[in-house]
């Protein structure tokens, strides 16, 4: 899901009345972003509150490349990595995760081992394949043990875009709410569904219902979800003490635009770049009674945010012997306050880009290579900025490209090198840059190996449901990230 | 101004909290569009309710080229127009223009011989000259006569962006709200300001307050000044008994971007086009206590509908003796009716587009000539899609190129010809255009004529001041309209 989704941040069909509404009760982020312009690497940084650089989730195959967590992934999130629910337990937290975990699917990665105590999902994303015969269709898990997998126990209607899985979720996140209200137990609910990831569904309720077609009914649907979970929470009398924080993982998708792309808003380029249309989101905080209604904030923040934020909303301190990335927003969100912090723009093993303030200086362009875009693929259509959306990877480390982001938020002029705004800000940007690469240690690359052995074929639970597939021999090999 | 410029239609910035709290108030048009991408084309139509076409404000020295009325034009509104303050003076409106008229300046089309009982502005915008030597700057009248000139008495600081004149433009809407309602009369405000057109000023309370530059600093002191204008309505205790409606002429300039520029959001291209960001403009009506709080409008409204509805709310009917474009808005404000219409996209003397529902079909495209684009004019900056921004005038009358605006509201993927989606749509379509056509009666264009002598070189008043120029010899030519 991009920025330019919701009504609220300027989608011109306006049909998102129940986030719209929560907006309008808490606060608005027009400043938030991803940790990455792919999802896995996000959601481990969401779930680490570190950079992928750091906990792994990037690749060295290639310079600079987008790298997540596709079926024949041998890597995932090392044990060495603290997750958000491993340090909530020593709060007496109870842990779930509903919907996609993308941390990998081997078994040492499985999210009960850390730190979850329930998970309703996916290992993977349900994207391909999808006749479970050359290769195994993504099981869906309760728990430990698989339970179905998608297009077989879980349908995705490839030609009418209905799927009920959305309202599945929905309803795991009601149950879940409902037991830990009447248990008393605080709790940590990820609500981390697949939609509106291509190949985009919404149930038949919401099916044509959309003036954007099938996209606009999956984010209906969301929007809809969304509303439900919040008036539960404050039907159960809970509201005042639960805080709910709404975002995605990347930008949207313009590739697979129109008919199952979103909308960035007036941002460059979408998902798989370090432009503003990759990496900055739709981002409202929920919290009644404590955050003030209809508030916004300019606060640069980051997914990783919420692994800190969080923490610090159970009382305890994250992790102090390791770089953590993520900084507490409370101040921002409970007093208004800004604080002064930089956002990095990573593609794989390369730092692309970094914004301090309002300035965003580009060390690095790509969009994509002129090999893919030749074939059509193309992460920015409808845009060329001459020597911005560039299709061979540019460097510009002596010189890099200087946005102003609040006179230009589309990225499209880039400051005169010689003016002396340019000076005075790079002047500043580059002290953050030095400070970050002099203190950054990457992590051991987890996105390199891919291998068939290693795919969804038998999961724990398969047999008793007759779904073990036969593995084939191991061969390992480098992973290709071709963007 | 665009339709991307305020918060509540997703500027990122978001610092428009009057005009936003405004809409909160009121009703937010979402598919609102002027009737002309250029500015005094538009102002015609607002006061017509007719399509420039019809009431004469369009040229034929040239196809689909954009005029409107600079120093040397000869023509104006033609008396055989019935202007909104005409028709409102029959329900004993008192009606004031405060800012750009833009309907002529020649005697003939002074605003008082045309409806206006009051006069405050001047006749053409404060672009160029600035120097009163070679040519004249323009003049601001008061009612009859000048009372100086813009650059000399009313100063524009071309360097710093400083002027006062939305200040003053705001505390003469000020005064005359406060006198009317003294008087008990009903009046029609016509706040017609000159900012955000380019050069770009702000006053000194307002200059670099904004992230988005000057620009930014001048919606900033706009938003400040309808708030204010609103807050003294209710003050006054009349806001129940006035009916308030903002928008804008024309799209943002996006050739003068980013320093001068505004924002279409996610729509394609700007001012001069007639794709969505030439000609779609941020829109909302006010009316506490009638109008419903918050409400959000997809009605296909265009400013010529301010005509008829105004007419409406004074109790009077449309003329009957022509063809009226605009409709009566009243249904879908008040009932939140969908009333069934087109919009027509014209630029000059041709219709080059029509949207019905939400499909747009481009019967003619064009950005710009190469011509002027190789000289770097260019009103689509960082958007090229192929065989839709195009730089020769492209005729697709014979097959239009079709946009569905809801999943597609940047004009970037022309639907199938051969798709059923298309046919059914364009069946539709071609008989509104038939219809359209067939109907069609232009009115004498106004604007093809230019003469050096008919510049402001001696408005009425400029003796007292001794600020009379020497006009030169009458030489009447074809006005040269390059796009």
């Amino acid at each position: 899901m991009g920025w330019g989704d919701l009504g609220a941040f300027g989608e011109p069909s306006k049909e998102t009345p129940n986030l719209d509404q929560m907006a309008s009760e808490g606060m608005l982020f027009l400043d938030f972003y991803t940790a990455n312009p792919l999802c896995s690497p996000s959601r481990a940084a969401l779930l680490t509150g570190r950079l992928p650089v750091r906990n792994g989730f990037y690749t060295t195959n290639a310079h600079a490349r987008n790298a997540y967590t596709p079926q024949d992934i041998v890597g995932g999130i090392p044990d060495s990595e603290l997750l958000l629910p491993e340090l909530l337990k020593k709060a007496g937290y109870t842990n779930k995760i509903i919907g996609k975990w993308h941390l990998g699917h081997r078994p040492q990665f499985h999210p009960l081992k850390h730190g979850f105590d329930e998970w309703f999902g996916s290992p993977n994303c349900h994207f391909g394949p999808f006749d479970n015969r050359a290769l195994p269709n993504i099981p869906v898990y309760r728990d430990w043990e698989m339970i179905g997998r998608y297009y077989e126990d879980f349908k995705i209607d490839l030609k009418t875009g209905e799927a009920n899985l959305t309202q599945i979720y929905l309803q795991e996140a009601l149950d879940f709410i409902s037991k830990q209200q009447a248990s008393q137990q605080p709790f940590f609910l990820y609500w981390a569904i697949d939609a509106t990831h291509a190949p985009v569904y919404a149930s038949k309720h919401f099916l044509g219902t959309s003036q954007r077609g099938l996209y606009g009914d999956a984010v209906r649907e969301i929007d809809d979800s969304i509303g439900k979970i919040l008036k539960h929470l404050q039907k159960l009398g809970i509201s005042e003490d639960t805080f709910v924080f709404f975002t995605s993982d990347n930008g949207a998708a313009l590739i697979s635009a129109p008919k199952q792309g979103g909308s960035n808003g007036r941002f460059l380029c979408g998902k798989q770049t370090t432009f503003e249309g990759g990496m900055r989101e739709p981002a409202i905080a929920w919290w009644p009674g404590h955050i003030p209604a209809g508030g916004v904030s300019h606060q640069l923040g980051n997914v990783m945010d919420l692994f800190t934020t969080s923490l610090s909303l159970a009382g305890l301190q994250p992790p102090s012997d390791r770089q953590i990335d993520g900084i507490d927003l409370l101040p921002a969100i409970l007093q208004g306050q800004l604080i002064d912090r930089p956002i990095f723009y990573y593609r794989g093993n390369e730092m692309m880009a970094v914004r301090v303030g309002l300035y965003k200086a580009h060390y690095w362009t790509w969009s994509n290579s002129w090999e893919e875009y030749s074939k059509g693929i193309d992460f920015c259509p409808g845009q060329n900025v001459s020597g911005v959306t560039t299709h061979t990877q540019e460097e510009h480390t002596n010189l890099p490209l200087l946005f102003h982001l609040g006179r230009d938020p589309g990225e499209k002029y880039p400051l005169s090198f010689v003016s002396i705004e340019y000076q005075r800000a790079m002047e500043q940007i580059s002290a953050v840059v030095q400070q970050h690469r002099a203190t950054m240690v990457p992590g051991e690359p987890q996105l390199n190996v891919c291998d068939k052995a290693v795919m969804n074929w038998s999961p724990p639970g398969c047999e008793k449901l007759g779904k073990c597939l036969k593995q084939p021999e191991s061969d390992p090999k480098k992973c290709f990230w071709p963007h």
